[in-house]
């Protein structure tokens, strides 16, 4: 079992799978590359964790966890500035290696989802979260008057696919001008339909 | 070599192969699977390719020549119905079980991409080809008077990865709610930021 796995441990872990993933791929990970990609021994890996896919689903927590933790510890002035904040988190940094390979990772469970329960369950939680914190954000600022009374479900889960579809093409294929490009539709399309002009609701 | 296959023994093929890679995965495929999943022998697959990346690359075109064909054989009425036309295709029907079978294998090769040149440069063709498709369509409504003069290659881009991600979520995890959610916000884009009120300019 796995619940009882130091947290240092689970971190180090999910950064070898991580580095093994970007490497070998899913298909071709075995807990010897793990182990070769960590500090610790295939036999220690063992200790904590029972099959390959344990060692996976560690990562995916972890890589969850992480984009959540981004989107909800966001400092900012108003529901504005974090919605801004929010997208540019989901779009990512698509110069920071760590990103760029969950990023990847995550597509390739992704296309695994459909024959993995725990991969499937997993994701959809992950989707699931990201839509409600960017809900949540939207109707605060609907509550504080600076947005209009969008559904706000509809328009975090839109916002989140746009960003989601962004990262394959710029994140696998380096298509960095489209990264330009969509940035700027997200933040045009939150300043002309979300944001109240002039303070009022039109 | 694989360029003098002939266009029906290379249907077949990509057929099998994403059969075979719906059931198997990219790593899991072998010559052998892909056999098995069509009418041809193994013998008689090698007769035609030499790796199995001859393979996954002869089903990525088909995929691809597939796709492309959808978005420029629409018959449409103007530019607003054939853009409208072009972002369902692009979104895809999530009950037809060869359109996700395509894009849950094409998801899984673009997180191969990173690491593989040959489905790169397919992949980033394909990015390339669509954007420029619906970038024509908008185009012509500019000119047409019915859009506004919006940047339509950025529109373009930004329409194809909000369908991309959704693709992802829907195709691969089932999350039909979102969907139906992002579906409308896509139409309730151009509505409000390409089309034209009243017929002018504004």
């Amino acid at each position: 079992m796995t619940d009882d796995v130091p947290a240092a441990v689970r971190d180090g872990i999910a950064h070898a799978v991580l580095r093994a993933l970007a490497k070998h791929g899913y298909a071709g990970l075995t807990t010897k590359k793990v182990a070769a990609a960590s500090d610790k021994s295939e036999a220690a890996l063992f200790y904590h964790y029972d099959t390959k896919d344990d060692l996976v689903v560690t990562f995916l927590e972890w890589a969850i966890e992480r984009s959540t933790d981004r989107l909800t510890d966001i400092n900012a002035d108003d529901p504005l500035d974090e919605l801004f904040t929010a997208c540019e988190v989901l779009l990512g940094d698509t110069d920071d290696e760590v990103v760029r390979g969950i990023n990847v990772a995550m597509m390739e469970l992704l296309s695994h989802a459909p024959h993995n329960e725990r991969f499937h369950t997993n994701l959809t939680a992950y989707e699931r979260a990201e839509i409600e914190t960017l809900a949540d954000i939207i109707d605060r600022g609907i509550n504080a008057g600076i947005f209009r009374e969008v559904d706000s479900t509809a328009t975090a889960a839109y916002l989140l696919m746009t960003a989601d579809g962004t990262a394959g093409a710029v994140m696998a294929l380096g298509m960095h001008d489209v990264d330009d490009m969509v940035r700027d539709r997200v933040f045009a399309y939150i300043e002309s339909e979300l944001v109240v002009e002039d303070g009022f609701e039109d």
